[in-house]
């Protein structure tokens, strides 16, 4: 992932990798036979373990209300501005005209992004029975990931910052079915 | 810019750029000395031109209210998810592994971002004096970067529509300060 990260997919071949992870080509190519095997699996595993991460901190969340909603936002845009982020983007923009990873990176976000939803309504409490709550949860991680891709090439933080703020109470108070927002 | 959507930055060298467009490696060195200002210009040009293209269409928004939210949203939704944003796409993630484009391309994105903010403020009528309304504006333009990368790989157009639609109910509200949505 830190080689995806550094120098991007074209940089990123089997033989680089071996040798930052100090171990033999071979090696490398006995448990990966291709380097779209060894990125594809290298992006599932990581981004499985950050969610499970997220997710054990989960009971330390503020109850139910708006700090716990803006709380979950920051949570859901930290995993896409970080390094895994990142170092996807570069194999989502490479499957963009290289055929043989479309396929794989096409199922593999499938279920990444329906395990981010499952986490993001759990965390947020969010009932998707109600009009619009599925898709407002779904513009978040969606804004999540817009906030990765303004993240790329500058240190966006602060202005990240106020966006982050400023939708949680927006999404407190939509999911809040029609209350207004508490004062701040 | 359909040569950067089609085979990426990679592919995307000079003499097929020139090849492409039926003139020859000279003639196009003699205008852009290097593959980085060819294409730096060409996101530029393009982006100034789609810009211009959505805001002569204006006039023919439906008058302030949820409709014109929408139809706003929609609009900046579709500059996002087009053509132009899949070949800039290519060139942000080369740029975050080459220096020599990285500067090009993040004064570039300032511009450019600056640019559709400022159409997005107007067509919208917000008035960024009041709290909050700077932020959801920059998370409208956010979420649609976003929506745009989730359209990179598969045709993404059903489930976006739904979240373009939950977002405009959400930012008309929004902008309206406290108001509610009116009803549907």
């Amino acid at each position: 992932m830190e080689c995806l990260a550094d120098v991007g997919w074209n940089g990123s071949t089997v033989a680089v990798v071996a040798e930052r992870a100090g171990v033999t080509r071979g090696a490398a190519q006995h448990h990966f036979r291709t380097r779209e095997d060894l990125f594809t699996a290298a992006v599932e595993h990581v981004a499985a373990e950050r969610l499970a991460a997220v997710l054990a901190h989960v009971r330390e969340l503020p109850p139910p209300g708006p700090e716990r909603t803006e709380a979950v936002v920051d949570m859901i845009v930290r995993l896409y501005t970080g390094p895994l982020f990142r170092a996807a983007l570069h194999l989502w923009v490479a499957a963009a005209t290289e055929e043989p990873l479309r396929e794989r990176i096409v199922s593999l976000e499938n279920h990444v992004g329906r395990e981010a939803h499952r986490a993001a309504v759990g965390c947020l409490g969010a009932d998707e029975s109600a009009a619009g709550v599925r898709e407002t949860v779904q513009a978040t991680l969606d804004l999540a990931r817009g906030l990765g891709l303004a993240n790329l090439l500058t240190d966006d933080g602060p202005r990240r910052a106020g966006i982050v703020r400023q939708w949680s109470r927006l999404l407190d108070a939509a999911l809040a079915a029609g209350e207004p927002p508490a004062a701040p």
